[in-house]
């Protein structure tokens, strides 16, 4: 029997979850939840339902796991504590500094209902994260470092978009080459802020607008650009949909650590993701996490977890047998 | 209170695990057994005594892990499951094709004592076979690759050794950068033995040794070498003693895959070690897993576990809080 999954939220990450959902033959799509008026929703599978977002908890016994495809900022918060209540849940919540609180509420809810919930999914908070933990673990005396991009950002993008005069832009994160080097070469070097990233704009402005302007409200714009060396470009809106379309992201994080009685050899591990869409692989790192909330919920697990409390094996469609006969 | 490590065996593994113990502050060692005469056997650690391995089963009460620093042929396929019935244990068995089978031994033992038996840590089998579950987990539609080296083989090396007129000699495994090239392209290529890696091998020849017979001898090798494009230098005692007196090793392990309702995406994981030290950091790993070993115990598990029973938190002096604030 497959795992019923639902979808709650309809965007880039809840249409990559349906794309990733049909990669994994053990899991079923049952249902799509929306705050828009269902019938208004065309989605890319027959046969699913689409239903209005109140009507989720009518299907508590029709879905195993539900998976939350809103924003960090506000519905996350309030929809995973809310929807743990009844069911298996997964959120991508990737707000750094609030995880303890909203896992604390998530935990709460989750214990209360018997259910489990997985916090944080994707790739940072992720993947990023179990690399850094295992790292760190191994080699204590070590520093880390993660490198993000090159790949856009939405909350850049977003911020360049609102400054008067622009029509729509584009903002790449790319990480600095020799800064790259200087710590795969074991130094363990101090790095600034501007010394690891830098920011690539890509702008269309409005016919007559002050592209000067513009350029000094992006580059000077606190905690967004000003710490880093950004370089704007100003383009037409056919280029910047020709040329600026995708979503692709990625990085790395890389440990640097010693070992020996006299700290005397050097050890690198580096971990990286080249991605030409963000959305589809954090819905693919998701749907994995998704088979194990039902699987960790089937055993009597109830709470929140995050994928550091996750065995890896719960991940994978294969059996404990396969994976240590294949992939051990 | 520490967690109270023994360490049986005491060559290069068994030194990489005595100092790995003293970057991990919650750990402790206890007793190093060894099967020569004990009294013959000088440790890095003052105070700790030395025991023969007959009088491991004494120590039960003592000892909360056991590390068990053997090979992976003869070795460990016994004292494991021996050892098991008496402590947590932790060891590396490397043997691949009979890991399914290891593990059924371990399992049972441990199952009977009410112990937890890890096996098959260190980089691979261990940290690559975390990486391939993850990734394969994560991109069902995909490949992945695993390449080894720049490292030291151990075994190749061996085989050199034994060829008659050999004095001593040093085999490098090297993966073939158009190859890895080729992989984290996305094309998924079919790669043959040939294709992925080479081997360069540096040789001490007995004097008047015929070093046209030993250099034929080592190209056509059935398994070791004869599938590769290897390469022979002849050098001198000194030279090797000076020049490859490491035991450097890593590699690569990189999965590509696909996503989108028409594979539209490409995605490339890519995981990488760079060590000084192959045995220090197949220890630093060890030890790491000791302390899983003592807490899943501790919470009343039992059996035999790899690195994908192992949720990552376990692996980690931090608290689960701590992990939350800082690495998530």
């Amino acid at each position: 029997m497959s795992i019923r999954i639902g979808i709650y939220g309809y965007g880039n990450l809840g249409r990559g979850v349906e794309s990733a959902i049909r990669q994994n033959p053990d899991l079923e799509l049952c249902a799509v939840f929306t705050r828009r008026a269902p019938e208004t929703l065309k989605i890319k599978t027959e046969g699913v339902p689409v239903y209005h977002v109140d009507k989720a908890p009518e299907l508590v016994n029709d879905i195993d796991v539900m998976i939350l495809c809103g924003g960090s900022a506000t519905d996350l918060p309030v929809q995973t504590p809310a929807l743990v209540k009844y069911f298996n849940v997964v959120d991508s919540f990737d707000t750094h500094a609030r995880i303890p609180e909203h896992f604390a509420n998530v935990d709460e809810s989750a214990k209360e209902s018997g259910k489990v919930g997985i916090i944080s999914c994707g790739w940072d908070p992720g993947m990023f994260s179990l690399n850094r933990l295992y790292a760190s673990a191994i080699l204590p005396q070590g520093k880390d470092y993660t490198f993000w991009g090159k790949g856009v950002s939405q909350g850049h993008s977003d911020a360049i978009r609102r400054i008067e005069g622009v029509l729509d832009a584009k903002q790449y994160t790319i990480p600095v080459d020799s800064a790259l080097e200087a710590v795969r070469s074991g130094t363990n070097p101090e790095l600034s802020t501007r010394e690891k990233h830098i920011r690539e704009c890509f702008v269309v402005a409005e016919e007559g607008a002050d592209k000067a302007r513009i350029e000094n409200e992006i580059k000077t714009m606190p905690n967004y650009f000003a710490d880093y060396d950004t370089t704007v470009h100003f383009i037409t809106l056919e280029e910047l949909k020709r040329d600026h379309g995708g979503i692709p992201h990625g990085g790395f994080v890389i440990r640097s650590g010693k070992t020996g009685f006299d700290s005397e050899n050097s050890h690198i591990i580096e971990y990286s993701l080249k991605l030409d869409s963000n959305p589809e692989f954090t819905a693919s790192v998701i749907v994995a996490y998704a088979r194990a909330a039902y699987r960790l919920n089937k055993e009597g697990a109830s709470g929140c977890k995050t994928v550091f409390d996750i065995a890896p094996a719960y991940l994978s469609m294969s059996t404990p047998e396969e994976l240590r006969a294949k992939l051990l």
